[in-house]
């Protein structure tokens, strides 16, 4: 069992949780997984650290007020950014999805706003804190060795092993979307060649489909989308497609930018709708996706799997094919031990896993 | 630094190394990493564990002969065999290397053997002992997060966590090798697609070389190697090529019995002698490696890597290509914080390893 995890959540103290995203930045109060507030804002287009971290310290004290709470009731910060950065020295270092952050000292400018209140500020990156809040109040409860993937813009990784956050001797461990799939590939916007996230990200779904209009074979899909635009309430089997709240995140599924029409959202509606195209795109990426699994199960041997980000909501068209590639490829003996679930807490994993970070720390 | 090791290994207690290979088998009295004797045996061609276990047990009780000690001075005995195979329980389960030994209870059977003795008996595949053995003995001291791969026959990983080797749920973990670095490639033997062990192993150098060979590109390897059967001394480069107690070892060279006269051994002395062919071929594999090393950063973040097998030892012609590879595609951060190193313990890292067991698990 895992002993960070008091039985009663209600015992636990105060803490902020802060979600810097590409897209969105959010703030919250939170009692263990327990959201008091919540403060969601554009994280901006261009977005630099000079206009962004003012606004997430106006998130953080709209939060508070919509708590009412005050920072004296406050016992720690836990902020998850998107890496690579160093949680020691809490500098970020210029992020894909943060391209303007160029080694940014984030708890030094947070310590120095906060100086009065003395609590603890703890960085971590977006997957590492979505790890440790599946661990210890998601669908990562009692595990031993402990894989999280989301899947969403991007594929990021967090790894517990025994019990603790695995983060490498500079603290950027686990960046399990950039292991190359295809070492003579294309290069992934983190330079490496064919990474899992090139495959199997919501950017690779849209860039896939993208790529296959462009050749001249979307026009059942292009003929869906003009129909979902005009009448979006005709869409078959509306009730199997993700939760609303879901998809109003747009930095959950990718490729917003590059096509605003052909996103993987549209994909997946497409899909569901049965457009042949959308879904052998996605089947593809699902196979690409098993392919990690099969790297990560013969790498890390764990007792879960935990899929969480946009991404893996699509169900079945997506996770069939996953689940059917590992099943052919991975070792039977670790094959035996690992259990594949899917995040448990949705939308807020990356507010509760900041905050998880306090109780981490914290040992309470 | 690593408590593990006492500042004298002349106090250390005496252990028994032994050290089950796909070809050889050997066993030895070991004081730390100091050999006080050492038995090799051929495995024998199709080694079934009923012909095997007890020219291991041969093995044993010659080396204590030879190191004149009694079994009453032996304080516990650690066995490296290939993988996979759970360490808690002592069972293989029928690994690539020993097809013929499906589940055996190798532990078991040895402390019914030795039930007189009562020293424990310890069970670990052969690249987490020698990466144990590198960590405690070797190229690892010092580290806290360490990755070890050996470049042979096959590939295989072994990794020290916060000076700790991590094992997985079950045991198999770090199965560095097959980790797919091309996923829609050719299948290796252990049922994954495109392993990186499949492109930069021995076995992948020799296969290359033959398919090459069969596709008529091959007379100017092919006459180097008739002149150096005919002239063994006259290759040039000699002093350059892996020292002689390698090459004795087919097993760390791979491709033995699919084409006796061009094994990756041969390779690369074509390509020490400058043929282009072998050359090439090298050099593909080198890049092969250098991707599974991106991915190893990318994923474990290391602060060293150490690379070990007779394969890492045909020098810069394999070696450069990786490291051109490692630079070019790893992230910044990771990269910065790695130092890749040549194993330190050469062909006794099977013995070291396996005895290093006893250490590590009795923290003497």
């Amino acid at each position: 069992m895992n002993d960070a995890i008091p039985a009663d959540q209600g015992t636990l103290p105060l803490v902020i949780g802060v979600d810097i995203g590409g897209t969105q930045l959010r703030a919250a109060v939170l009692q263990g997984a327990q959201l008091l507030s919540r403060v969601s804002m554009p994280t901006g287009e261009y977005p630099k650290p000079e206009h962004t971290i003012p606004r997430v310290f106006n998130a953080i004290e709209q939060a508070l007020k919509e708590a009412h709470v005050t920072f004296d009731s406050i016992t720690g910060i836990g902020v998850a950014t998107p890496g690579p950065l160093d949680n020691r020295t809490g500098i970020i270092y210029s992020p894909p999805n943060l391209p303007a952050w160029e080694r940014v000292p984030l708890r030094e400018i947070f310590q120095r706003r906060y100086q009065p209140y003395q609590f603890p500020i703890y960085i971590e990156n977006d997957a590492n804190t979505a790890a440790l809040g599946e661990y210890m109040f998601g669908a990562g409860r009692g595990c031993k060795d402990m894989v999280y993937l989301t899947v969403s813009t991007g594929i990021g990784g967090g790894v517990i092993i025994g019990g603790k956050l695995f983060e490498g001797v500079s603290g950027t461990a686990a960046e399990l979307g950039h292991m190359s799939i295809d070492w003579k590939g294309e290069r992934c916007n983190c330079g490496n060649l064919g990474c899992l996230e090139y495959y199997a990200s919501g950017t690779a779904i849209a860039r896939m489909t993208n790529e296959a209009i462009a050749a001249g074979q979307g026009a059942a899909l292009l003929a869906f989308v003009d129909t979902m635009l005009e009448h979006p309430t005709t869409i078959p089997d509306q009730a199997a497609l993700p939760a609303a709240q879901d998809l109003s995140e747009p930095d959950e599924w990718g490729g917003v930018e590059e096509a605003p029409r052909v996103n993987a959202h549209t994909v997946a509606r497409a899909a569901e709708a049965g457009i042949p195209l959308a879904r052998e795109i996605i089947a593809q990426a699902g196979e690409a996706l098993g392919v990690g699994l099969v790297n990560i199960i013969h790498i890390f041997n764990p007792d879960r799997i935990i899929l969480g980000g946009g991404v893996t909501m699509m169900g079945d068209m997506l996770m069939e094919p996953a689940r059917r590639i590992t099943q052919e490829r991975t070792m039977r003996a670790p094959y035996e031990s690992v259990r594949i679930s899917i995040a448990e807490l949705g939308v807020n994993v990356g507010l509760i896993g900041a905050g998880a970070l306090c109780y981490y720390y914290q040992k309470t």
